[in-house]
């Protein structure tokens, strides 16, 4: 039974493309998850290994046929197995992420990459003296390459502790330590879970969950967290700016350029770019009124964040905007990029242009990305989009009314601004009462459930009892898409939130960036529990990916869960094929790190759960 | 159909087991592998994607189904992620495993590791000048500290080349350096492998395949290169000697004590340990007449190679030396580990000691190793197995006949030095016809193919039409039992290759030792193109993997044919579902790096095959 437009997607600017995406015969992600059904059970319950040449071999879950593996592994190792490998592969893209950020800051340092500069000086001192790097007597240029180089060591380093982890509570670095999940470098990490997963290796579920959780670990306070820091100098560390979302921003009158993908080295020089006066000229010969960069996933939210960039939708619209008809030029870097583009653009007139050498995809043009000559790449690949604005076929285009401002750039450093230069004033607004507590809602779209309606519903029904939420990712957009991230928004909050947003000036939904940026609220956290003199895990928060779908999120649910969070997850992952697996992952971690994960596909039973969370963690503390 | 034990093996030690196992009603690795029949066909032909929550994705091989998964993958990306994700897991198995050999020496090297010494000093100053270490005025152990930390260096570096590398022909590397695909770093190849096969990041075959081909790169000429480089120091670089194999090597008077696995950093010390006068005294007073300690897999290989230690057999025998009811205990490192040892021991009175912290098993009594006190634990696993030696039970006791004599401990030096100091005489040998090429024939057993046939047929073959053979691992060992490792077996040989082993009095198959040491085979491979002043693609040489099942073997191919060494494997690898990425691997990769893949079960086809290549690399060279 084919779903409706108005099935795939709670927003009326993807329910009008899906539409049109029909009538035109374009094929989309639904179509293609429609045509996969049924999905094979026995990899949605993890039970299936491929790990060696002996195989594949699957688990009978109703335990009637094959209980073990030709090496004789079960259930319980296959599916711990697969799991630690998603870890490993969502924590391997956000530190190479990384390490390519800080590839860059060490070119600009070294005068190599003239297209960059610091933006952020007081980052940059005081992340070089949290480095244990001495500035005086040194210009800017040479403590830069010497944190460039520190932070490099962070991906090699062969002996931890992983630097950034010290900005955990002081019981929750001693807890990790006692438990010896304490990450050792960056990479070691990731490649010791791949070696422990090779056949005849690690096959013991809870030793192999160890490991899944010291790697999460290396992501969100190494990986991610290095990739957020390294951009704010690099780039500024965002502060509040409003701006637009949805597929809406697409201009009918202007050259349109997506930036899609993960990082913002190449973004940042294509908004630059956009405002170059030679192309804006050329534009103009083309019959173009400008040039409108907007973004996609969370290249879009990196310059959202710092330029006030639109956005035009999240994962799941990333089609839909080229179903548009008016994108000149779809450019990605990494990550979550449908391969799907390529086809699809063909279908239009738009321009794929793939640009990491890291990342390729069919039907692209190459127009490979390198720091040393940033500018005049981006200039070249602005270039393309406004030539190929004379091509755009009229008659294709049908671009949705719907857009809707936001406000967006809450880094840690924002909200503490917003808050007076301390956490006191929220730590208080909790103590007290009018905010409940802090949810954390994150994370990706994912076919299996309609478009956004867990994002929104959740995140409405956490604002509603109070909760004040940090948002990130795909689930920021889907927010931004609803009309929540806007200071207005308060009145959809309850009484003690709204007050305290309209005290502030904020809205109810704090944007804090793209999925690195998790590392945010990890920040966020501990400034919060080290002023409570508690730990992460006695805070009144709970975090929620409604609808998440990548290897990434798997690794962000692992590092926040690891860092005493509690998490739903509004898809279920992988492992309901081991009892013992998912019994460690929905109760045994609390005793481990002090949280677990639950899954719960209903927002409203999902905002329920957080909120009983949320309130037993404020019994603990003594709090009303 | 269930297989009669002849089916299963070639072997008659295994035969008989087999059968006891059949009698006693004990479950094999044969019998999993006939309980998940039929394999699931998408896995086998490579296309069923997990790399992400939106699946599990699967394409229909015949083109009427489903042709995209719901990102839009297609089968040829499908396929080409995955293998570039077996390639990762088995880099990073050798690469962990050398990782741990360095951190031993470099313990060892700074005090810390009493129970280890340096047993190769020319070979410590012979890398320390390589790594450019000047060793002037400095103790050993200085130059030992610094040398570890070099080789540290190697898995976190983030710009290549890797040092070893430069062992290959000067053409070779700059083939590698032209192709984009010489390695940065051994650990960084891995982490970006697991980023590019993250949901949205490459999407092109060919570009994927190009990323593994360097991490297989960073396997064979960084990780298994410094394992065999730091072990040898570590242990002494082997030297030719006689031992024992097969399954009669285990003893009915003596405490029988196995080491399985693939790490000698253990073994070695239990080696020692059970010459210890106490331990011995006490498994006089427990009845027995002696400690026999004998290895399985590449443990075993390793503790051959130096100490002629006895070797029970290979992957698929380790289930069968504990049947014999005759093992007191079976002491394991990691990989190619089956679980199911677990259970197995559990029938008999065998203890299944685990002793890497990194991997853990079912059933297994825990005594976990660390190298600060390495010979400590030793003796203690030593007692164990000798305090287990009076519940054995004799009524279930039955250890085969068959042992076979061999000879092993072929390192680079000790083939030079058995040719009296340079490649010069195999050269000569080679150009005047008596030696047609070289065979390196290497990898595991499997399940899927009767076990040893495929291995000890080709080998036969080669030998038979004057291909020396070079042999590891699982394929050295099937080659010992079938009687192919002794000077005497020159007699197989033909009249050529027959006459230079009589007179070096050298079997016509070298045992180089354990699959890491495969960077032995290269090694050799490129002196003997050095000195002849040609590429290694030119040298009348060719590889087989006829039984491979593990991902190391993936990893193992990968790189010998990067090196130009044109590879067969026995058993089909999970490619078939792309025609690129098939086309890409037995034919596109010869105009890329000047050597390709075949697939031939048939094992004497195989030895055709290889040998038409050694012909046709002969008449390229000129030679008759």
């Amino acid at each position: 039974m084919k779903k409706t437009a108005f099935e795939k997607s709670i927003d009326p600017a993807s329910q009008t493309l899906l539409q049109k995406a029909e009538n035109e015969g374009i094929e989309t992600a639904w179509d293609r998850y429609e045509q996969q059904l049924p999905q094979c059970s026995f990899g949605q319950l993890g039970v299936c290994c491929r790990n060696c040449n002996m195989g594949p071999c699957r688990i009978d879950p109703f335990g009637e046929g094959t209980e073990k593996g030709v090496c004789g592994a079960t259930a319980d190792i296959i599916v711990a197995r697969n799991l630690l490998r998603m870890i490993a592969a969502g924590a391997a893209a956000h530190s190479d992420h990384a390490r390519d950020a800080v590839l860059t800051f060490k070119k600009m340092s070294e005068g190599e990459a003239g297209s960059y500069k610091i933006k952020d000086e007081a980052k940059l001192f005081s992340l070089a003296s949290e480095y244990g790097i001495p500035a005086e007597g040194k210009s800017r240029e040479e403590v830069a390459v010497e944190l460039a180089n520190a932070m490099l060591l962070e991906f090699g380093k062969q002996n931890g502790p992983v630097l950034c982890t010290k900005r955990a509570p002081g019981v929750r670095l001693r807890l990790w330590s006692e438990l010896g999940i304490e990450p050792r470098g960056i990479d070691r990490e990731i490649v010791e879970c791949m070696h422990r997963t090779h056949i005849g290796v690690d096959n013991n579920a809870t030793h192999i969950l160890l490991q899944g959780l010291r790697t999460g670990i290396s992501d969100g306070w190494g990986g991610s967290m290095i990739a957020t820091d390294v951009q704010d100098i690099l780039f500024g560390t965002p502060e509040p700016k409003k701006s637009t979302v949805n597929l809406g921003v697409l201009s009918l009158e202007k050259v349109n350029l997506i930036v899609h993908g993960h990082e913002p080295i190449l973004s940042e020089m294509i908004v630059e770019a956009a405002e170059n006066p030679e192309l804006l000229e050329l534009a103009k010969e083309k019959g173009a009124s400008g040039i409108n960069v907007v973004g996609i996933c969370c290249t879009g939210n990196e310059t959202l964040m710092r330029h006030g960039t639109p956005i035009a939708g999240n994962f799941l619209q990333q089609e839909l905007a080229v179903i548009t008809g008016a994108v000149e030029a779809m450019v990605v870097d990494v990550q979550c990029i449908m391969p799907s583009l390529g086809g699809l653009t063909g279908c239009y007139h738009t321009k794929f242009i793939s640009t990491s050498p890291k990342a390729d995809f069919p039907g692209t043009v190459r127009m490979e990305f390198h720091e040393e000559k940033a500018y005049e790449t981006a200039k070249e690949i602005v270039r393309a989009a406004v030539e190929n604005f004379p091509n755009r076929n009229r008659e294709k285009v049908s671009i949705p009314e719907e857009k809707q401002e936001c406000m967006a750039g809450f880094s840690v450093e924002a909200i503490l601004n917003a808050l007076g230069g301390s956490p006191d004033p929220l730590i208080e607004a909790i103590a007290g009462g009018a905010v409940k507590g802090i949810g954390a809602v994150v994370g990706c779209n994912n076919v299996k459930v309609q478009h956004n309606y867990g994002h929104v519903n959740l995140v409405k029904e956490l604002i509603k009892n109070n909760v004040l939420v940090v948002t990130t990712g795909c689930n920021a957009i889907a927010c931004a898409e609803a009309g929540l991230l806007v200071p207005e928004a308060a009145v959809l909050a309850g009484e003690g939130l709204k007050g305290i947003c309209e005290a502030l000036g904020i809205p109810p939904v704090l944007h804090m960036g793209s999925c690195v940026d998790i590392s945010r609220i990890l920040v966020l956290a501990s400034a919060i529990a080290n002023r409570m003199g508690v730990d992460i895990s006695d805070l009144p928060a709970a975090g929620a990916a409604p609808e998440w779908m990548s290897e990434k999120a798997v690794s962000i649910g692992v590092y926040v869960v690891s860092s005493g969070i509690y998490t739903v997850l509004g898809t279920i992952p992988p492992v309901l094929g081991s009892q013992e697996v998912t019994a460690l992952l929905t109760k045994g971690l609390d005793s481990v790190v002090g949280a677990s994960f639950a899954v719960e596909p209903d927002p409203f039973k999902a905002a329920k759960m957080m909120l009983e969370h949320i309130d037993k963690k404020r019994k603990a503390l003594g709090l009303k």
